[in-house]
């Protein structure tokens, strides 16, 4: 199908960061050919437009972690130490799952992201298989990869059948035209060095993505450092397990030689304001990395510790909080901080060729933000809007890999009310259990 | 006129916290008479009904510090060093301001803050008493007060026209339904001794509310340590200015001492987070505040250090902001933040008999948050849901006074297309001013 996107300031996201201030975009089938000003699109002869009525067209949102089935615990247990939130309330509800409820929990998620302007999201979890499957259902783009630690999963039971759930996931998935499979070793602290070093084998193997939670806490600092005696990226990278395709996922807390570290081994990193925030994790060293060069994306985590999954949002959060932490407000802009929520969120995830910008020959995930609302007038500037003044509920439309998934709040890939409705549901349940 | 709110989760904010898990609401003319078990509310004779259709119904939230107008300048100029902001930047397009440029940014402001759920802001600014206009325009409830300094007002020029310019205001809206006006002296370092004692002697007089910034920034600190030898909290209490009708906004830099004298005083104080992360002023000592008793409300400030007047995400901000700088996911929780952002707003402007929750006498200020959206389901507590996943756009409804301002994102009280047309005229123009 030929998709003619037109009459929208197009911000292109691209080496040059070009802004075209009345444009265009053609598709064609998953494919963007072209894009340009508003005069010269007038004689294309295509199947399809959507007026974008000045609103901004750019690249959809990457959201480089998350936990996508936690929807299902929004809210159930919040403003409490990590360890009494997870131990009292989160692993307790976690145990009673299965795939029916991670697909609809999934598919929740996968509505809200839709809605709100994510078009490719990271996913760690239980019963991944059933997440991928979402994902394609919602028509979403998304890397997906089934939890491994020590002990016995809910999914798969014993480790050896976590790896061959794992080489299952990459060989169904490896050539789908919207799901990346990868390894997801949880974290230094919950994994032995062998799975560590077994399972940088097999992503590294495959060029596909290893992620893994890295120094999220203090707690996690000090358990490695009792354990191993190191900081936990001195850990990785003593086993060999930093490369240019390992996603560390948080980076809270890392010295200056763990930054160095990160950047002689080319490691990406999601960064995830909001859940550090509300689970007073600590404020990872963003502006420092930036300086290092080193490539930061940005993710929501799981709706049980954010508790959303809007990644305008997170920007906001990003360039705020970076700004009064550091007491500079020049150490992040909105441009960088745009970036990081699109193409550097594409190239965390090892997709910079495929995703996050408007570029002929890329993929087409592109959103439409509306900006004929009282809160977005007037404009000078998109990034500042983008990121300070927007929110996920002035996207207007959705286009993933050629396919319109959503517009005007209509998302046309699945019946969000039934979808609401499920969760409901088997919230009903977890409500019963958690206050037993 | 009878008008019946029925069919949804009431969240009084009553000084039990009552909460009406499916009840109705009633009001009579301006006021709540009612509220209860949706049971009981059959066989009432009403002139008008409006189904919640199950969301959250709530009083409206209270913006304690805000320069409404300021909605011009959305964006205009981020990511810069204070001074460099407001010299290169503000000040210039400030000086070109008129009623009427000030009347339309605060039509802008109306619109932005009645479609995101807030009934009464708080403003300080020039040319103020098209302010008040626009609030009664609008239909919000609004304190107001021209903005008073040491040097030349492009309103009323030299201050002794200035204090006219108040008293003024304080006769016309003495007795108004909607518009209290009070006494809003700038800040310790552009008000000389005298003009603050004589600010608050008039608001003391009138017992209305005096509202100052008060150690917002670093350098205010030590500009004020430099002439008085004195932090801007001490030098407040030397002058005899702290009193219960001061409202601080800000309150950034606090020491220990500053935090006693407030308590001692019943001083007030209007928190915003955003602006202090976006300006990278600093965090303010909210939890420590609270301990000891003080009343804080919330507030977004201008639209140019925000840059929205959702007060969603400033709740959202205060919860996770200071969570993380204590790193103590418990040194605040939702429930709190729920309350700042209405009964103490209320308390805070001086306003606590009249708005700030749904009490009978009170009056009527209410919106309704719909619930039936992806990302707010499940629904297990309605106050995180209120600070960690609803925003501005997802208010459904809006009392005020007892009138209906808006439904369904549609605005009764203005052309809303209109005033943004209007607004985005004025900006061509500063727009060019500001590049030159």
């Amino acid at each position: 199908m030929d998709l003619l996107i037109k009459n929208g300031m197009v911000l292109t996201m691209n080496k040059k960061m070009e802004i075209i201030d009345q444009g265009f975009v053609l598709i064609k089938d998953d494919k963007i050919t072209e894009s340009g000003d508003l005069k010269d699109c007038s004689g294309l002869n295509v199947d399809r437009v959507i007026d974008a009525c000045g609103g901004i067209i750019m690249p959809g949102l990457i959201n480089t972690h998350t936990h996508a089935s936690m929807t299902l615990f929004r809210g159930l247990a919040d403003d409490l130490p990590l360890m009494e939130w997870l131990e009292d309330h989160i692993f307790p509800a976690e145990a009673g799952l299965n795939k029916d409820k991670v697909y609809k929990g999934a598919m929740l998620a996968c509505a809200e992201m839709i809605l709100s302007g994510t078009t490719c999201f990271c996913d760690m979890y239980l019963f991944e298989d059933q997440v991928a499957q979402a994902a394609k259902d919602a028509g979403m783009r998304a890397v997906v990869g089934e939890v491994l630690y020590d002990f016995p999963s809910p999914n798969y039971g014993m480790l050896e059948k976590g790896f061959e759930y794992v080489e299952n996931m990459i060989e169904k998935y490896m050539n789908d035209p919207l799901i990346t499979p990868a390894v997801e070793p949880h974290s230094t602290y919950l994994c032995a060095p062998e799975l560590l070093k077994r399972a940088s084998d097999i992503a590294n193997k495959n060029n596909i993505p290893l992620i893994i939670h890295v120094a999220e806490t203090l707690n996690e600092q000090g358990q490695i450092k009792e354990k191993y005696n190191k900081t936990p990226v001195q850990f990785l990278n003593d086993l060999g397990v930093l490369s240019s395709n390992l996603v560390a996922c948080h980076s809270v807390h890392l010295s200056d030689d763990d930054i160095k570290l990160y950047k002689k081994n080319n490691v990406k990193v999601a960064h995830c304001p909001e859940s550090n925030m509300k689970l007073a994790s600590g404020i990872a060293p963003v502006p420092e990395m930036l300086k290092n060069g080193i490539c930061v994306g940005l993710g929501t985590d799981g709706c049980a510790s954010n508790n959303d999954l809007d990644l305008f949002l997170e920007m906001d959060k990003t360039a705020k909080l970076h700004k009064v932490f550091s007491l500079d407000p020049e150490v992040i802009n909105a441009k960088t901080t745009v970036k990081m929520a699109t193409i550097d969120g594409a190239r965390t995830l090892g997709l910079g060729d495929i995703t996050g910008s408007i570029e002929p020959g890329k993929r087409a995930d592109i959103i439409i933000v509306d900006t004929k609302k009282p809160h977005l007038v007037p404009m000078y500037n998109p990034y500042s809007h983008l990121v300070y003044s927007v929110t996920g509920s002035d996207v207007a439309a959705s286009i993933i890999n050629g396919q319109i998934v959503m517009e005007n709040n209509k998302i046309f890939t699945m019946d969000v009310n039934k979808v609401m409705d499920d969760v409901r549901l088997i919230a009903v349940d977890i409500k019963a259990n958690d206050l037993r």
